[in-house]
């Protein structure tokens, strides 16, 4: 059987302060009209339903989570008692998963990227569980890149080991840390690599191997919650035992059965407040507007106002003004890359805004 | 005897959103932890009772007005029906005052303006009230130019003829509009002009022989509410029948009996947000903070946040910033100029918020 596996664990916090401790970004909504987990979700509906649906976050988000999907029955959200990167998270999926079902094949998902065509989605996703359901291997999805974008890893493709319709996949030859611009152009026009999207499909049965062979710290933890599915305190005690580690650096970059299917999806990671300049339409001055606003003489300026009232902005450009409960962020676009250094200082003086 | 007529008709749009309808400029305290009208009224304490201090301003504002002066004895508020201009609100207080003392001396003050030292002021002021007794005079206060200000009206000095102590007065030999920065360089240099700060001391008598030479509307006019101090359908009458004009283009600009005391007074006519910048310590950066404020790599830039929560800014620079009640407000210090266009924009779609 089928089941999706959402990693809802990331913070957000290049999207404070409309993202904070209790409501990260993938409680936003910040493509459509729905938080973007919610859409994760609804993008796979006709693949897997909610019953075999699973949420990975940490136990602060557990009620946020479960009142943003209000069929989700009981024990599909698996909480973390601290957060331990990817590998960890998908092996405590895998875990619970298959105590419950041995023979299950694992969709894992980010709960909160965009992705369009859903119906795209779904292809190649039922293209990949096929693939893992057939042999002993592990599935990642690889985006066609439509720019040299040097903020994303890569994934270099090999040769081509299985084909359906226009579909196609292949070994993966490497695994590409973010590239420096020139790097990027290469791969680009190469042709050869494709943007790392984080999301996978294998069987419980391949990956519980491939956690054997190259992660026998994590092996040991996770077996022992397979054992005891949905007791805290032996989670409590796994995640005490293990290292903060990518499933990339963990097992992918090692393990020789790993294939990629080339998937030409509109994808965007959404990481930071930049992302709404393309996910959102701009106005003839290159602006893009959420909630009351008004501007005048004002460019390529992104307003999120989450209030009521108003925000007013007159003769500015390349800014992010963001008003949001009680606090007010005004950034210059360039500088967004510094938003966790400001975060940080109002956690000191503010912890309460943060 | 000596009174006082502070003018505080001013709507204070530049100020926005910090001032508003009900709250304009003169009430806001953004000298000190006083408002701007109350800082006027005790520079002159010393010299004028409040039973000797008048208010002119717009009916909307007696209540405001009222709350922010406790002591201020009935009847002291002269209100008009609309605004009309300086010609007509100081013709008011003349007519209301010369009713009560026919021998009064008036200074007139703006209610919006930044002077120090108050005590410097008094000497200045003292001294345009011994030359307004002592002969059929016209004074204004002419204050001596720090820098070539293109934004300030200037008073062209003559012959001299008083003095006392280290204080001088001379003749007028011509107002001037604002100057292109060339011709303001000129006056700065050339040390024979001074800046036209709207402050004046006369009898009630020289102003009304002023004004009825020069402004027969506005005597006839006035005449009928000096005749009925304090008569609300009197004055309502008496403003539909004027023009609206300032006091120097109806009575100074024609009348030879002006004369100005050049005052070295610290003094800004704190018309815009950028005042802010000249009223208030910078930090290293040159940010002038008000409220909680939290900043980084921000530099140039003016932030007031009159409200609960925190105002935050990253990466930006010679932008003003202000948080006050519904509204935010996000403008390029060069683009002030068009502050009004936006208000004007707010009032539109939003009446409620200006």
């Amino acid at each position: 059987m089928l089941y999706s596996v959402i990693m809802a664990g990331g913070k957000g916090e290049r999207f404070w302060p409309l993202s904070r401790g209790h409501k990260p970004k993938q409680l936003l909504a910040l493509n459509s009209d729905k938080p973007l987990l919610v859409e994760t979700i609804d993008r796979v509906s006709d693949l897997v339903p909610l019953d075999r649906t699973y949420v990975v976050a940490g136990e602060a988000l557990a009620k946020p989570i479960a009142a943003a999907i209000p069929g989700l029955p009981p024990g599909r959200i698996l909480t973390e008692p601290v957060g331990r990167n990817t590998c960890m998270a998908i092996g405590l999926a895998a875990a619970e998963i298959g105590a419950r079902d041995p023979d299950a094949i694992m969709l894992v998902l980010s709960a909160d990227h965009r992705i369009e065509p859903a119906s795209r989605l779904r292809e190649i996703l039922a293209f990949g569980a096929e693939l893992a359901a057939a042999e002993d291997r592990l599935v990642t999805i690889g985006i066609t890149p439509t720019r040299a974008e040097t903020g994303y890893g890569y994934i270099e493709t090999g040769d081509i080991v299985a084909r359906k319709g226009d579909l196609v996949a292949s070994c993966v030859a490497g695994f590409k840390e973010k590239p420096e611009p020139r790097q990027a152009q290469v791969y680009y026009y190469g042709k050869k690599h494709l943007w790392n999207a984080g999301m996978f499909v294998w069987s419980v049965r391949s990956i519980w191997r491939a956690l054997e062979s190259y992660c026998p710290v994590h092996f040991t933890a996770l077996s022992a919650c397979r054992d005891h599915p949905g007791e805290s305190v032996c989670r409590e005690a796994a995640y005490q035992q293990v290292p903060d580690i990518s499933i990339d650096f963990a097992v992918l970059e090692k393990a020789s059965n790993v294939i990629t299917i080339k998937a030409d999806l509109v994808w965007d990671d959404v990481g930071s407040w930049l992302a709404l300049d393309r996910l959102h339409e701009r106005d003839r001055d290159g602006n893009v507007v959420k909630g009351t606003v008004l501007s005048l003489d004002t460019a390529e300026t992104i307003v999120v106002n989450d209030e009521p009232g108003v925000v007013a902005t007159l003769g500015v450009s390349d800014l992010v003004v963001v008003r949001s409960g009680a606090i007010t962020f005004v950034a210059h676009k360039s500088r967004l890359g510094q938003i966790r250094n400001l975060v940080q200082k109002v956690s000191v003086e503010h912890p309460d805004l943060v």
